[in-house]
């Protein structure tokens, strides 16, 4: 087993704080304005606190909204980057519970008093680890958090207001993909919004009930058809554009748009106040790290519990789009992301 | 007593269903194109209904954007206009609930399957009747549900929620002023937007916390200084402008952006979508016609209650701007709304 070194490799944030001039995307022609190669002490741990050697970390755009100063909290310059990964615990602080993780595979995220996943060892509170069982592959593994669950829980609070369906926009990502696959085995109608058709067969084929290219001449046509047909009352939008607005106008009474992204540097109109007013209709945001923190321990073992089995059993799996080794990051990492056909790794 | 006439004289509706073409504000330089004075036979009362003899007629923004084709409920053509007043119960439908008002002094509002409160006679739901005693003065009567109530379930919603206090935009407006006395008596702040400096100190005098001029050159900093202060978590908003979404993106986190009206015929950006997530705030719409046929009895005549204590004893009254008769609305009432001091209503 290995042990704990007395310093690592990260990749080291070069921002701090918030930034003044948010641009609203996460475009990078390069990372060298805000990361750079580095070697860090490990400190002393913390009780409860654990030290993981990573095997994979995710890439994730809230971790490209972060570095840009445009994310829920600070950066802490010189603090490793990267949410989520996946590795081995080789060392911990002094409490039984993170101690007997010691030599456990575990997905987590880090915490911001430990330190990134963008390295050869991230450190965490040993609450934020899910001990990974070998089914579980490794790119599943190291993506387990971030997405699984924000869709998950985005999908139990359309179910559980009795919602007949859902939308999405960035019908082709992840997060879409993994409810798509939720509403299909749940009975719910799903509704994707694309931009491409070389998506369409593929989140058909997952169950998508009906998925709609928003740049066809037709798609307000077939938009309203749709709404008609399956009356869904969640919008989860990760994009937050004109279309966004254009197809909560659409959804009839009692509907919520529930951002969680902003993939778009465009701010759309506010929807027509009449249908707020009248319709009973609610605009509102989700994040998971409130989730995280605030969901019963029941609730989110059984969240765990699900995401595994979907995993394990194939029922979800993760595109991986292209791996870049961690000291290769600097200068492969901005041409990777220019049009992956699926999430993007960080291999150690 | 008086008796039920064959036929009484309404202002009707000229336009049906709802507008294609929305222009989202209230202005009019004449009511030719909406409204016309006319002759209504009195059609058999059914069980449940009343007929009421009017007094006086509240005008209600909300019956200027009806009559416009721009409200919840679609217009009737050859339909009275008008949604509240007040009158004496000169007739009623067979069962023995509707026919124990008659002779009694009801504010009321009309209902779809009746007639109009802008006529010398209205017809309505018996259970849409409040009886009213001598003690609220006519103006408060014909004006006590509409405004009142808004004002009243509101305000219960931002105390409910355990908001510090409340941040109104048409900060002089008569549903703001309600709100600001109640805000006071209850121990909230209350942050009022107005657009003239010679609202503020009426408005101070009535126990405003801070009133603000959106036209001042420094708005946005007295603005920001008055949310660190008093932190507001409710804003209910009349207007729904861009200074609406300047003023939400100045609140903190959980603020919830309760929208009532639209007065603008501008529709503002969307705030931005991280404080949506990151912030957890809330964008979702108010109206009071489903609070009244929803709210339990109970609730309800409580809020009845404490609104006719409020106009009896003063702690609450209605700005008069104007009266006009009701054969004077087709000439001079387009001009009367022009720069009002207060409510208007129709007298008969």
């Amino acid at each position: 087993m290995s042990s704990v070194p007395e310093s690592f490799t990260a990749l080291l944030q070069k921002g701090d704080g918030y930034t003044d001039t948010p641009v609203g995307h996460i475009h990078y022609d390069s990372f060298d304005d805000v990361l750079e190669l580095g070697e860090v002490s490990v400190p002393e741990l913390e009780p409860g606190q654990v030290i993981v050697e990573m095997t994979m970390a995710a890439i994730n755009p809230s971790d490209l909204h972060f570095l840009k100063g445009e994310y829920g909290q600070p950066r802490i310059k010189g603090k490793a980057a990267g949410f989520e990964g996946v590795g081995t615990v080789v060392g911990s602080g002094s409490d039984p519970y993170a101690t007997s993780l010691i030599g456990q595979r575990v997905s987590f995220v880090a915490t911001p008093n430990g330190s990134g996943t963008w390295a050869t060892h991230g450190i965490t509170d040993a609450m934020m680890c899910i001990p990974m069982p070998d089914m579980v592959a490794d790119p599943d593994a190291a993506g387990f958090i971030v997405n699984p669950l924000t869709a998950a829980a985005m999908f139990a609070q359309a179910k559980d207001a009795g919602s007949p369906g859902v939308v999405l926009t960035a019908g082709a990502s992840q997060v879409s993909k993994f409810i798509i696959a939720l509403a299909r085995d749940e009975g719910l109608a799903s509704i994707a919004i694309v931009r491409r058709d070389v998506h369409t067969d593929m989140l058909l084929e997952l169950g998508a009930t009906v998925v709609l290219n928003q740049n066809d001449p037709d798609f307000a046509d077939q938009l309203k058809a749709a709404m008609r047909e399956h009356k869904p009352e969640m919008f989860i939008d990760a994009v937050v554009d004109a279309t966004s607005t254009d197809v909560f106008n659409a959804m009839g009474k009692n509907s919520t748009w529930l951002v969680y992204g902003s993939l778009s540097p465009e701010l759309p109109p506010l929807s027509n106040p009449g249908e707020l007013i009248f319709l009973n209709k609610t605009i509102r945001g989700f994040w998971l790290t409130p989730w995280l923190m605030g969901a019963p321990m029941e609730e989110r073992l059984a969240v765990f519990g699900e995401v595994q089995a979907r995993f394990g059993d194939g029922r979800w799996s993760t595109d991986v789009g292209a791996t870049v080794a961690l000291t290769d990051v600097m200068s492969d990492l901005a041409n990777t992301l220019q049009d992956p056909r699926g999430k993007v790794f960080i291999t150690l």
